[in-house]
């Protein structure tokens, strides 16, 4: 049977991994929509090779390149937001949000109001627009897969269970580059050191986030909009291999864990399969080789993200917004060289305390909420 | 919704924590059938205190103590191996099957032949009787539950996949108290050192087999009948602290581990529950107090009973009935100081090399084979 599939955000890394897996079993899937952000060139390099329907650069002034790139291809192109959200709209058995930020928002709610199955890559579509992104889901009838490894962990773990029945839902984290530095080290960390990951290969902005736990504070955030169990009963527990992704304890004394490589294969091959199960190159777990695996309890003192990020899901409404623009205009500042390690949380912290628009209802206002803490948070950097 | 329940062994380690469940939300079951084999006045007293319907001992010559400890109380009282099976055979939503030995076969094969929800906790009716007991489950429509807690972590990680998606299944052995110790100090083990068990309090029969990890290997049997992947699909991992009690990894990477106390109560609470999940009152899961989980290959040149397990499981027929009775001829015998822990092992390859009987078509043959069996391991212990 041959299943079709939308692509939001085909050139980047999830979206590489996702073509990855497909490019495996070519002839059980039919690609419907690929998106990108500008990158032309490759975009109707996949395209080409996936046989898409259609191709779709965010950047409106990218679209000559891709037509020119398409030009015989029989492959339709499109430019803009409004073209993102068409494609995004199109019939697809499932759609693979992977595009970064908020320009993501509008497509994968397209997706979500169509009823679609929503395999969800982007962040912000639960950290800021939790609240206006799940009522869409309920609404439509859409289902949302979590690509993330964490959630997606969580996510397998309670495959066949209600969640009346779960005692606690525990995130692992790495603890990131700093998880054994001392006070006084991370207040001279420096973005070379940040951007460095023991286990994940990834951007700089995500390793920083990492590096401070702001990353875990944000998983927590969209665990509790994708499982519903209440706030208190979200853990966090710091596990330096990455090799448990997270686990659910039920009432009755058992833990499920997923493990797995570090690999984003794995959870994107979940979805992808999801009730089924597909095979991926992903090498076998051999613990006996692995040897050991450590936890520990995390330091919200050293690493005060997730304390925050939780203050941020209880207060709810537009404070995780407001949260997580301000962390990124921290990072930002961070890497350029503005600020120190230590002052991203405080800034978060300051922002959070001083800012506090209405909840969002719709995700105009998710994203203007966005826009304005970015331009407030910015305006504290230069206050300082 | 009240439910009944018949156990099988009730004043055993097993019917003891059952009934310490169901004692904790009593409103919600209904004792059917407890049975013994001769402790009358223990069995007459869980059997006032649960309102049983009936009350069985096996041993005939204990009905006359029963009788009177259960005079006015309205319960029927019942003896001998006929009234097992029939108490067996009377319906009830669930039967925990935890009869140690052969002579649970019989009256676990009745509840089968009823097409019940059987939880078993009976080694014999898995390594000595697995094809028949399998042909009977399949024929009559039965559910069989594993209460063994590796067993019981790999049906909860198998929850909502199918077979065909396995890459491997991971049975975790703590390694037994020896699990240090080289070939020399292995040689001149002590009944007494056999018997330390470091994670589970156990008796002294089973106990040994941690020891020489002929448990484990009696597992791979078991879990070869349960879940039918293939036996090259199966493996082994050393994991001294007994948290991560088994796991199953599917062919996209994803492994899925069950974690949890060193409690019975969690895994037969799995069962009483199933699909939903009960209360215990077991303590949460704190893998940060753990601190960490070990894994090593098991040895098979210093503990080869896993390895000649393998070997009956892949030869099948009336092989592991073999094994299964030589070893505990072998157990008896070292715990009586009449050999060597190493000649246990050697006892067992030895019986199965040499004794290869007709695989057996009924339970009756399965009886034989063990008996037969024993017979000529003492035999063989004898001429040592």
């Amino acid at each position: 049977m041959t299943r079709t599939i939308t692509i939001l955000g085909a050139t980047g890394s999830i979206g590489a991994s996702t073509l990855d897996l497909i490019r495996r079993e070519r002839g059980k899937w039919r690609v419907v929509a690929l998106t990108a952000n500008c990158q032309a060139e490759e975009l109707a390099r996949l395209a080409r090779e996936f046989s898409a329907e259609v191709a779709v650069v965010a950047d409106e002034a990218s679209l000559p390149a891709l037509r020119e790139a398409l030009a015989g291809s029989g492959i339709t192109s499109a430019g803009g937001a409004e073209a993102l959200v068409e494609a995004a709209a199109r019939p697809a058995d499932i759609t693979l949000a992977a595009i970064v930020g908020c320009a993501g928002l509008a497509p994968t709610m397209a997706a979500i109001e169509q009823g679609r199955t929503v395999a969800l890559a982007n962040k912000e579509a639960l950290v800021s627009a939790g609240d206006v992104m799940l009522a869409a889901v309920r609404k439509h009838g859409a289902t949302l897969l979590p690509v993330d490894s964490e959630h997606n962990a969580i996510f397998q773990c309670l495959a066949g269970n209600s969640y009346e029945h779960v005692r606690s839902i525990t995130l692992t984290a790495s603890g990131g580059p700093f998880r054994d530095w001392d006070a006084e080290q991370l207040a001279a960390a420096t973005p070379a050191q940040a951007i460095k990951h023991p286990n994940w290969d990834m951007g700089a902005k995500i390793s920083v986030d990492s590096a401070t736990m702001f990353n875990k504070g944000l998983e927590l955030i969209e665990a509790h909009h994708l499982f519903p169990v209440g706030l208190e009963k979200l853990r966090i527990v710091v596990h330096p291999q990455s090799v448990v992704h997270s686990m659910v304890e039920y009432r009755d004394g058992s833990t499920l864990a997923q493990l797995g490589p570090s690999d984003m294969r794995v959870p994107i091959a979940s979805c992808l399969a999801w009730p089924e199960r597909m095979e991926t190159p992903c090498a076998p777990l051999d613990l006996a080789a692995l040897g050991e695996l450590t936890f520990r309890a995390p330091d919200e003192v050293r690493f005060p993200a997730t304390r925050l990020c939780r203050q941020a899901a209880e207060a709810g409404g537009a404070v995780p917004a407001v949260l997580n623009a301000a962390n990124e205009v921290a990072v930002a500042a961070f890497l350029g060289g503005q600020v120190s390690f230590t002052r991203i949380a405080v800034m978060v912290e300051t922002m959070i305390s001083r800012y506090e628009p209405a909840a969002p209802a719709s995700l105009d206002d998710v994203i203007a909420v966005d826009a304005e803490a970015r331009v407030l948070a910015r305006e504290l950097l230069e206050l300082a």
